[in-house]
């Protein structure tokens, strides 16, 4: 049987039974079930309630063993005490799989329970997420979390052996770095399905593009260090250790039953293996969303096309510090782009438009002959002021508003959100047709449409500096390939 | 005469005409006049045009020398062959400050015009902020830039050789950072005002009580250095080298007239003055906006208040890699807190309270006992969700929004914000009373109202490895002023 297979019953349930959901929304229980329905899932949802014949709309049951059809899913939100008595009952009923979100075993050393919920598990051969865990997001339609925002579907998928941070960045993901999500999984204290469960999962799942890790600890060290070493010569796997100080370990036992590793082991697993070690929450989503959203680059070269000298400047600086080249364009190649540039622009590259506003020769002409040339391997962009930049500029005081031209202003900042969208389609063209990595960067973040706009059609955007150090880190990666199969 | 007095036509003037302004909402001229008045500017605006009488809604004149009233500054958005002759005309007319945006000068290799420039302005005593700039902020109601997102009014003053960094930002400065500006100067060419001189003004302006600066190359280096190292003991710099690579050279020159200096020159003048150089823009935003907003630690011990494991553990290991201590709190200290805390959870520091629902501890008395000890120097926080986060979680399929507890809890989270706004009052009131810098950390943006509320008055809000690494720089900082006056 496949791993994917084994774990159907996390990733595409057709029913769901809630312990801990009630009427009172607030109620963990509740917000769970409520999320779930809001990330649009199709099918049933079934809360157990000791008392309550209806719970948020949906007919509720005594007990699991009373619904009539196969529950395919069981989500535990209850106090830890009951947990084994209803996992007793989950297994009677034939649940396979089951999440237990609730805490107070082995992480507060209750041992004994913990022991216990193997055992029971053992016995009916139930899969369990958790216990002590934060939940599941398997997009598009899953969102078994306290957190309701729920990922656009993409290539992405998280294994965390922290719960905060399998699931909080998802308000990043949505207002800034909009990146595409597989799946989420927080593993909680592992009690029999864990870490490396999950990366084998994701190994098969064709679904899933780049793996990101968070890491404190590791019960099977062997396979573990295998599993990177096979999974990231196909899919790039990001990883952030954490619990790697005395205070950090200090804080990581007392929340989960883990025994963290010093630095220099994962140190060194990572240079083995080629797995990427980033200490930054927001780093790592930005490395996923390119690993997920462009080709690989085939070499270190990095044409810049700018709107502004000094970012252009900086990210020279920054690439060429790191092992990447911004080359000087050969002169046939300057000639090609003169054509469509203010004449005093800069060809050499960076390639400044500062002050241009010809947007079509920015976004479009510019673009594509140096994607052609066989000079640069990857491109990079900055500055773009999109639709919201024109509505600021006419959020003129009062007296000034009827105003001729401020009204054609306005008629043209709405008028350009197509004429932005005509212009971004044809980069999105350009990277399949070339297979290099585009990067869009500027301040803007996803309140500009614009920016919406390419990140969920896998271009993507970052802060200047941001997405300098992301394509560093891909190259890096595609460095790290090529040495290997030598 | 102060610095400050002799550049007061910049900073605070009465009266601004505008060359370049045009019924053309879209050119350059239009744009900085249009921003000014959005920005809530009291003075008078005159644009000077040689056909029109009327300028969005504004007498227009053919002559500058045709105005009858004194003019304090004149922003110059016209043709560069064009800037003499009117900078003569300026001159006659008694102007003494001028900002000429346009470009076409040393930087393209005109060397010509712009040592003219420079006599024109010597002969009628004219202080030129450009040519080649971006403008200039000064909060709350000058801004003479083409960015249309006005800062609020804080303590932050940068100077920027380049054009781009000196503007952009204030983008994501409005929808991120949330730090508050005094002012923002684009020094352009340079043709005979330049960053010793800003440099000179920020450090007797009482408003100023931070400094960043975009670097690119000095003129004057020995006044530079000496400028540094004296207003860093005082008001702390933050700079960004930029042009430091042969590719960057490349690109700086392309752009401004400056000649860059190889960056381990600029590493000695930091490492010799205390400047924190950073290499990258929004980290240089997000420390200037704790430098302005937060007393200085007085020590390395920082206590970390968490609603969330994994960011706990993280944050420990950053700091403690990092030359700050995440102490153990004695025992007295733990039973203090002890009373306030779910029972399992850990009082060790970091002092985690994942699950909790008790925001009045979290937010304000495990807070207060921790920032009245004599155990800790700083405190940070992880974790918070808004008020955003009931919105979204009643944000529920159709056929469940009218259940009673999806009201409740609508209702609910409708209340909480005034209820938060108490909590965050007395947060606000800690860091007065207390003195020990207080940094929040979340995944949130100033779309949650709670965010733009704390960052508005002075507690700053980053993600969270951000708020680690600005609070590790803070401490760099402060040791260097104590080494420096022991």
């Amino acid at each position: 049987m496949s791993k994917l297979a084994e774990f159907e019953g996390f990733f595409n349930p057709k029913s769901v039974a809630f312990y801990g959901a009630s009427n009172i929304m607030q109620k963990f229980g509740s917000i769970h079930l409520t999320n779930l329905l809001s990330a649009g899932f199709q099918g049933k949802v079934i809360p157990i309630h000791p008392k309550e014949e209806e719970i948020l709309g949906f007919k509720a049951y005594k007990n699991i063993k009373d619904i009539p059809e196969q529950v395919d899913l069981a989500v535990l939100a209850i106090n830890p005490q009951l947990i084994n008595i209803i996992l007793e009952d989950c297994g009677q009923k034939g649940v396979k799989h089951v999440i237990i979100l609730s805490g107070g075993f082995l992480e507060v050393g209750n041992k004994e329970a913990q022991d216990k919920m193997k055992k029971i598990a053992e016995k009916y051969d139930i899969k369990i997420m958790g216990p002590n865990c934060s939940g599941e997001v398997v997009t598009p339609n899953v969102n078994i979390t306290h957190v309701p925002w729920p990922p656009r579907k993409g290539g992405v998928s998280i294994v965390s052996q922290s719960g905060t941070y399998a699931v909080q960045p998802l308000i990043a993901i949505n207002s800034k770095i909009g990146l595409g999500i597989s799946k989420i999984i927080s593993v909680g204290n592992e009690v029999n399905t864990d870490l490396v469960d999950y990366l084998e999962v994701f190994e098969e799942d064709d679904e899933t593009t780049s793996i990101g890790i968070y890491f404190e600890a590791v019960r099977r060290g062997k396979e573990f260090i295998e599993l990177l070493d096979r999974i990231n010569q196909k899919k790039p796997i990001v990883i952030i250790p954490i619990g790697q100080t005395e205070a950090g370990t200090r804080s990581a036992k007392s929340h989960t039953a883990a025994i963290t590793s010093p630095g220099y082991v994962i140190d060194s697993v990572c240079e083995q293996t080629g797995v990427i070690k980033v200490k930054n929450s927001i780093d790592m989503l930005n490395l996923l969303n390119a690993f997920d959203s462009l080709p690989l680059p085939k070499g270190n070269r990095v044409a810049i096309l700018t709107m502004g000298g000094g970012p252009g400047t900086l990210m020279s600086d920054l690439f060429e510090n790191n092992g990447m080249q911004v080359p000087m364009l050969s002169k046939e190649l300057q000639m090609k782009l003169k054509p469509w540039m203010p004449e005093t622009a800069s060809t050499i590259n960076p390639i400044d438009l500062t002050y241009s506003d010809d947007m079509q020769n920015f976004l479009n002409v510019l673009p594509e002959i140096l994607l052609k040339s066989d000079e640069i391997d990857s491109l990079i962009f900055y500055g773009l002021m999109g639709t919201e930049y024109f509505k600021r500029l006419v959020n003129v005081p009062d007296f000034m508003r009827e105003h001729e031209s401020v009204v054609t202003m306005k008629n043209f900042g709405d008028m350009m959100e197509d004429f932005f969208v005509a212009l971004f389609d044809e980069i999105i063209e350009y990277k399949e047709k070339y297979q290099k990595p585009i990067i869009l960067t500027c301040y803007n973040t996803r309140e500009e449409k614009f920016v919406a706009y390419l990140q969920d059609h896998g271009i993507p955007v970052y802060y200047p500096e941001e997405g300098v150090w992301t394509l560093i880190r891909m190259w890096q990666y595609a460095k790290f390939l090529k040495t290997k199969n030598k």
